[in-house]
């Protein structure tokens, strides 16, 4: 199937969505969302510049709405006659679209779109605030983004095996982090998905640790490093932890054989209708288990997919039901201020009858 | 001086635009905003993703607002009873905390503040949006910033002279972006200031242009290069127009001849007081009587600072009067569309009688 097609189904079923709640139009400019709908452009100049939205309609015409530097890009991916091009002010000039073409109920991205934005394009619209309905579609994976999530992640396993042979004593956490790097880029991928994190013994322990030039690998240290990749514009995500040198502690071995056992026992219980809370909960219970679930200081996982970070959660406040298609991070970890942590991270499909380690 | 004395510095200059404005606190979001008055996270995990905002009143107490990821950042940078640690919504903590500390009327970013954010901050609270305060100040480097963005030009200069022992034919654009992008990253440079132009002939016609893999350089061709990197938080932004091989072409000599003309002309122009219209059009001007003056498709400049852009603005409209201690792109080209382009960029400082290229 040709990607427009891709692009053209997914609107199709936000279609379905926009009817249940109502909507004759959905403005879209979440980066992630418009590219999922369109394959335009899945990042943003700039927090505050925007390469464009996408006006989608309840009877079938959508418009792909940007600037004239974008011309071109938007020509390739969409009917000529249904690109907007900007004359002046973005906000004034879509605001002059829906009003032309649209009559009945807007949505718009109320979590996007500025203050200032949706200021300029209220009057005479009548517009309605509709968060979170192409993130409904984005939670379940289809055949193209689990193929692309795949590659994703086996680029992040042939990164994992190879990292060892640079984990020596000597160097330093932003050395290693920025070897990761290049190895990602020199194997496919178009960018780190997220800062990477190199921490060493303590540092390990700090759950927003940013990876340090002085910060040097020691004989039998260890080291926690979260990474992932971008390819083909999906993320992967994946923690390990790790030994340096031949004389594991054995609190290191106790730690990680507990993250490893809760990681398990996680994994075992994900499969359709069960809650996000729920497997949180089971390594909860199992690190209490142990008198370690204060230790256990976040939540044991998140989607993964467009972004690093996205819809389901596990987590004690996520009723969500797992579903087939969903491709969930499992990543249990202890950490103890002063002498460091263990995480370890897989990523994991959810399937008709269980789900499968990525 | 301490880092922290110029922060606190920069946050007492704008205390007296609160004042005039009349506003009794100003809440900041912007990340470039918030960084330049505290030192504090100069990027967002995402879009939607804050990693805080500051909460500054005409007082003289300013609250670093975070979540607990941030603690120890925040605590390097500021007073321990002054950060603010959400407890659960955001939004609903720093309503509950203006409500507390501010009397009066507190402004807010509404170019950059979502939609959603602002109407769960605003119940119970006088709101007035006011954007770019803390621009206004950011408009003029102080002497910390002209030294941090000396040395992020420097590092760009170092990097063009070395640049051209990769320009050879039988190479990619993308792998010409890339070895530059390890040249920074390798020297100094925490990432690219924005993602860098590689565009070989005619694709240099393209203003938004990106690397390509498959395209490689020819023997006698034209490439034009337009990058920056990050040094100590600052952007460098800077382009050059290179010949591959030895015998440039007679139309490639005149296009580049007449660009460096202008920009010459534009940049003996510059000194405090002239618009930046008056600039724009110094180059306008020298393409017209040359008859060129269709192929400068673009404004002639942008401030660099924080941002790759930000004010003032070198453009048609621009209004804004130039002053000391500005720093502008100068950076006319023309663009022939199946042929190429040709641009020429360096960053100039506006001085008390003048400027000074960087």
């Amino acid at each position: 199937m040709q990607n427009h097609t891709w692009f053209a189904e997914r609107r199709e079923r936000l279609r379905r969505l926009m009817a249940r709640e109502g909507l004759d139009a959905l403005l879209v400019s979440h980066p992630a969302n418009r590219y999922y709908l369109s394959g335009f452009e899945l990042h943003d100049g700039q927090c505050n510049e925007s390469s464009g939205c996408l006006l989608l309609t309840r009877g079938g015409q959508d418009w792909l709405c940007t600037d004239s530097r974008y011309e071109e890009a938007a020509a390739g991916l969409w009917e000529r006659e249904r690109v907007f091009l900007y004359q002046g002010s973005p906000a004034e000039d879509v605001r002059a679209l829906i009003r032309d073409k649209v009559s009945g109920t807007t949505g718009f991205e109320a979590k996007i779109l500025s203050w200032d934005y949706v200021r300029r394009i209220e009057p005479g619209l009548t517009l309605r605030e509709a968060d979170g309905l192409v993130e409904e579609l984005r939670v379940i994976k289809d055949d193209m983004e689990i193929a692309r999530l795949e590659r994703s992640v086996r680029l992040n396993h042939d990164m994992l095996a190879w990292l060892p042979s640079i984990l020596t004593a000597g160097r330093s956490e932003a050395d290693i982090a920025w070897a990761m790097e290049k190895y990602y880029r020199e194997n496919g991928a178009s960018e780190n998905s997220f800062p990477p994190i190199v921490a060493k013994d303590a540092h390990a322990a700090l759950p927003h640790y940013r990876p340090d030039k002085p910060a040097v690998l020691t004989p039998n240290c260890h080291v926690l490093v979260d990474q992932g990749a971008r390819v083909d514009q999906y993320c992967s995500d994946q923690t390990r932890t790790f030994w340096v040198g031949d004389k594991p502690s054995d609190r290191f071995l106790k730690v990680l054989e507990s993250v490893r056992e809760a990681q398990r026992r996680a994994i075992a219980h994900i499969r359709p209708g069960v809650s996000g809370r729920e497997v949180h909960q089971v390594a909860v219970d199992f690190f209490a288990s142990r008198g370690q679930e204060k230790a256990f200081t976040h939540s044991l996982g998140h989607g993964v997919g467009l972004e690093t970070h996205e819809e389901p959660r596990l987590s004690p406040r996520s009723t969500t039901k797992l579903r087939p298609g969903m491709i969930v991070t499992v990543e249990p970890g202890l950490y103890y201020p002063g002498w460091g942590g263990a995480r370890w991270e897989y990523m994991v499909l959810v399937t008709e009858d269980g789900c499968r380690v990525l």
